[in-house]
């Protein structure tokens, strides 16, 4: 495990990140009085539930494209490279609860570590292999 | 993969889960004539597809902590954990949709597991750390 | 890792698809013009929108039996039952954009696979049980 201590970590801060976009869902359904099971109704509860979602697939691509990067190139960039990912997905998610138009940059910057990661696995993976 | 097999059975059971609540907003499509892509148009069939994503956003944040929290902590701890878990998501989804106000008490005791997970998680990360 | 190559270059593609599904999205928002956080207003969006969440729904049963399988199996079956999945898939998203009621065989297909799968990692735990 001490081979992934920073992988762990990038994961760890993201299911914090998981819960305090959900836990951000119920305070709008609360303030906005969405009864449950409505989805919409508002449109700041509908950008706290579209942040959410927005984020779940969004980390459904970053935790493979991550542990599949420190398997096959190393924990370390895998570490820094997540750090990076986190700022982004901050930033969206702050950028659009307040301000939609400006949640671009967020989103761009977690995409682009995403696409690093996984073309890193995949060069991994192919250097692999050919030694195979 | 003998040191997880606890984890591995919570995992198997963890994906028996979704496929229950998946096939269960199948079922809710058919019967009360719900036409896709449509998700809303009935009570019932807006519970089980709320019920979907409400199980698909908890286990994204359980998945990884319980894997985190038997790499580093124990695969028997993550084992008894996950059993709680299992019947917190199995009260939550019943009762949402028989009754949603019941919900409440599955609801916390499946986000009171994945808080243990992740403290036990946080926990091992900081020793491993402290040791490197 | 060398002993996970199929697995991971499967779990590469799964990415790979996630992200088309999302891309997919993202211009279907802008060519009828569906402004966020709205989710419906144009029967082609609102296919994309659900390419994307069955997508996701099915990712999420997919990657653990995966691994599961490939860690209690082996990686080459577990890379075999993966390329069909992704057939199966691709099939369903291309499908349920140009003709929804066409998109059933490519749903079921990757549904017995990940049955394949989840009843592999099963009788797996269960020998590994055995030998405990």
């Amino acid at each position: 495990m001490h081979a992934y201590l920073y992988t762990a970590f990038i994961t760890l801060l993201t299911v914090a990140l998981l819960f305090a976009v959900t836990f951000n869902v119920g305070r709008a359904r609360g303030k906005y009085r969405i009864q449950a099971p409505a989805t919409n109704g508002h449109e700041m509860f509908e950008r706290a539930y579209r942040i959410q979602l927005n984020t779940i697939e969004n980390v459904l691509m970053f935790l493979p494209a991550l542990w599949l990067y420190a398997m096959l190139i190393g924990d370390k960039g895998a570490g820094d490279s997540g750090m990076i990912w986190l700022v982004g997905r901050i930033w969206y998610a702050i950028a659009y609860q307040t301000n939609p138009a400006k949640r671009g940059y967020g989103f761009l910057i977690s995409l682009l570590v995403i696409a690093g990661l996984w073309l890193g696995a995949a060069y991994g993976i192919y250097g692999v292999y050919l030694k195979a």
